[in-house]
């Protein structure tokens, strides 16, 4: 007798953690049309307006700008792999566990790694950039994370670009939490290279990484000595597949770009500045209701809270994992544990692309209270919600 | 004014190129289905199903069996860069552009690279593989392509599969053209690790990349001396949130797992017997109608030709390029060109998964009479026909 296979399950579930997040149904279908092969016209077509939707939220002109056909972290494989050549000097700055991870990938293309760190919760401060970069000398490249899912943090960037570009270093930047939720400007802010994922703010399941260059950091990789230590990730042979060439070099994964160019084009219906509004008022009323509520946040500097990753202080005598699964069996409610350092310290709740919604903060409000009260934690669920709809209402 | 950009197109298409081929609706609504997070119980139970799926299509009890988040050369990249170190020794076996693949990926992952080599078209020969053996100490494995999709060979695997173990060499076999659709036992045959697509005779869209590996090739990827030299592809990592650990190293392609389980379960529910069977009918029908039309197929050797991947030689003065858009926009059927010395020079024509039909071998072979005789080249529309349905019917 063969075994037999149930249908798709279909429980509830409400995203809220780190992501994925929850997905528009008009991507979801879009993920389910018809193929088109990946050299077929027509498919370039929808390649083309989907590199020409990335650039739009990128808010960049680069042309290399495009979707690699992997999760965030093959974005940040391909960045680090392209641009790094054994032997490199480079400086990485760690206050999370994806800065960690930016600098293990350094390593294992063979670069010489200079460390620049922050506590985890806090950002990295720009000053101790420049000292690396006067203690080293010849650095190629300073990678840094925009958005540290792992915290909650967000870092400014600018300040850290002029360093880099004085000392004429490329900046690489870490975007996977921060694209289309949080204001990012490649060009103006002199990013030359910076890679994201589809699964947050863009609110498209994971499978994607869009990434772009700018054209030094292109001349960097056209000019390698070595060649790339990866055959998958080999930008010199991608482009020429996204470009005019279309050179076969990997099959493109034709329904995950159906699913993204549809979620790119629900920003670009929303438009960035009214998106990234959107998402700092969800945050910011969350951020009311947890402190109403008599929680704290994370990130103590609120000037450097990620309106996207909320991160908030399990608080003392609170089992972490006995909350999170209150919410997910009675509420279908999904938020993240901590990680890394914060593990059964912090919860990560992500109000991100189609989960940043009124909805959504006020029955996590209620909720969270909900499962603090089974937890014989005092908490008033009437502050909270009340701190959050001030919020909205502007009272 | 913002540009305007129009709903995805839907133009008709019959996938019969190299891959991606047919897509069942049933998979494609699988792919449309509501995401759980990637660290959700549900979640986990899919994937677990997913994987003793895996097992089943690969005839295999390797635990570490699971779809890679990437495309078949995914897959590829993984099984080359966690089993090579540097230094190391390795036989590639290439007789077409997948071969030559291999042997790139092999040489930037620091390995000394062997190669044993047959004309295009031809299978690789056993002897040579041992006379490469005898010439070269310490080799470490021993990589071929199961099904060369640039060419049509099917590689007969057990022979070398003997000779690698008499020399203790892994042995590493590319199955992105066979799996689903080609008799392959990765635990009878011996072979100690093994890659494919989702996009070919599993019928799923692209995107996932199916692997095994059994305990001897685990052991030696635990015994590394040396960091792989890729994060994102890092087995001793990936394994462990496959595994029972759930231990998060990136978020896993939801939406795609989903659909490739859909897949899988449509390969087990007709059994791997009656699919091969039908895949082999479907060639075998679509090689007569050829061979009646006048027209020849590129691997000479009828043991060598592969069901799923029909290489079929471009006669003299038709032109490759106007015959494929031909059938683009008159039929909406989609053939593979030739690949690396082939270009031009042969057509491929993909009967796998739900493109290996009746239907579509009877219509593709009138639309490439109809396509030839616009070319001016003398063919018999009904011979062709004829001599498929003589196939089917046992006449």
């Amino acid at each position: 007798m063969k075994k037999q296979y149930a249908q798709l399950s279909s429980e509830y579930r409400l995203l809220l953690g780190p992501g994925p997040v929850e997905v528009s149904p008009r991507v979801l279908s879009a993920m389910s049309h018809p193929l088109y092969g990946h050299l077929d016209p027509n498919f370039f077509e929808i390649a083309n307006e989907s590199m020409e939707l990335l650039r739009y939220v990128f808010q960049t002109k680069n042309a290399l700008t495009l979707p690699m056909s992997g999760t965030g972290s093959a974005g940040m494989e391909t960045v680090m792999v392209n641009l790094i050549e054994p032997g490199d000097k480079v400086i990485i700055c760690v206050c999370g566990v994806f800065g960690e991870r930016l600098r293990d990938a350094a390593g294992r293309f063979g670069a010489k790694v200079v460390s620049v760190e922050a506590s985890m919760g806090e950002a990295i401060d720009p000053e101790k950039v420049r000292e690396a970069f006067k203690a080293h000398k010849d650095i190629k490249l300073v990678a840094i994370v925009h958005a540290e899912t792992s915290t909650g943090v967000k870092q400014p960037l600018e300040k850290i670009s002029e360093i880099a570009k004085e000392y004429n270093a490329l900046f690489v930047v870490d975007a996977v939490t921060s694209l289309g939720g949080v204001e990012l400007k490649i060009d103006e802010w002199g990013i030359d290279a910076c890679y994201s994922g589809t699964q947050k703010a863009l609110s498209c399941p994971p499978g994607l990484s869009p990434v772009t260059f700018n054209d030094k950091a292109v001349e960097v990789i056209g000019n390698r000595k070595t060649k790339v230590s990866s055959w998958y990730f080999d930008l010199n042979m991608i482009k020429n597949y996204w470009g005019q060439e279309r050179l076969y070099h990997h099959t493109a994964p034709i329904n995950m770009v159906y699913g993204l160019r549809e979620a790119l084009l629900m920003v670009y219906e929303e438009g960035l500045t009214a998106r990234f509004a959107r998402h700092q008022l969800n945050s910011d009323a969350f951020v009311a209701g947890i402190e109403a509520m008599g929680l704290s946040m994370t990130v103590k500097n609120k000037e450097h809270r990620l309106p996207t990753l909320n991160a908030v202080n399990i608080p003392d005598g609170v089992n972490d994992a006995l909350v999170r699964s209150f919410l997910l069996t009675k509420y279908g409610i999904e938020i993240g544990g901590g990680l890394g350092d914060f593990k059964g310290k912090a919860w990560r709740v992500g109000l991100m692309g189609e989960s940043s919604k009124r909805n959504n903060v006020i029955q996590l409000l209620a909720a969270l209270s909900d499962a603090l009260l089974d937890q014989k934690f005092k908490v008033s669920v009437g502050q909270g919600i009340e701190a959050a709809l001030a919020v909205y209402n502007g009272r």
